[in-house]
């Protein structure tokens, strides 16, 4: 498939809803429990995607059209143990949603041109990276995080399943 | 983290609406289009669901509980290919639940108690499983097919990432 900015808004417009229904109201077993040691739970997957929209995805679209030094900031992925600190569940889903509603506004508001979206930007990595692959990546970081939590809370069943884990891959 | 009832509904009673989120009213790309040959797509995995309400999660409870035969049926994993045939997403995802959302009354209305939770039944594969597990693979299941879409949608925009697609280990 390939890259449409209008498609790509349809996911990332999404998300915000998707985890409230997915987390809100949950016990706190489903939000807080990882799969072990340095793995992410849930209430740490919602603070990393706050994080992103802070700095991330924006300053990157911001380094590629109107900054001189085209070089991005390196993502910081531990930003949310010190940021979501007793914040609770439903605070960081609203900062979410209230942070996701203004970036793509502010998104709609550059009118981008196919001009806009073949500019480029340096990543710390990857060197030259265009906005199309920057907007494309937000959308599946956002997918393949939504995959994660469901993953994570799948693992807290993983021995109550008995002799079905053997149907699971992704819990194997 | 130990079976328990509530947490079991928690997680079944969210799955219509985070589907719904998820998969309503995108372009067909993103609903129709799977990771290659015999592969699902978002659709198919709806219908996959449904498939599940109508015989395998509460036919099997029944025959654990009230049946003298306790051995279930087998599923068909590609019941859906037929009975999903000409209807919308829009039909399917309504579809789903009402099923579950009876199926959640029901389940309601046993009481169940300790004593039934260890109750057995006889699958085709694995022979003795308790109703304890079979709940919490429902569960799983409903969890791990929510990631299963995330990540064929994902998949959609793997060659648009470009050199991102380095930090997205679950596409490559």
């Amino acid at each position: 498939m390939e890259f449409d900015l209008n498609k790509t808004r349809q996911v990332l417009e999404r998300t915000p809803r998707v985890l409230e229904d997915l987390l809100s109201g949950h016990t706190d077993e489903w939000i807080m429990n990882n799969e072990g040691e340095d793995t992410w739970s849930p209430y740490d997957i919602v603070g990393h995607l706050i994080h992103g929209e802070h700095t991330d995805w924006m300053g990157r679209l911001d380094s590629i059209l109107n900054k001189e030094d085209k070089r991005f900031v390196p993502f910081d992925r531990d930003a949310m143990f010190k940021e979501s600190d007793r914040k609770s569940l439903q605070q960081l889903l609203s900062e979410f949603k209230e942070l996701r509603k203004k970036n793509l506004q502010k998104l709609s508001g550059l009118n981008l041109t196919d001009d806009d979206l073949n500019k480029i930007g340096i990543h710390p990595e990857f060197g030259e990276v265009t906005l199309t692959q920057l907007l494309s990546t937000w959308t599946v970081h956002d997918l393949t995080h939504i995959a994660q939590i469901t993953r994570v809370m799948a693992n807290q069943y993983k021995q109550a399943i008995g002799p079905w884990i053997k149907y699971f891959r992704v819990l194997q």
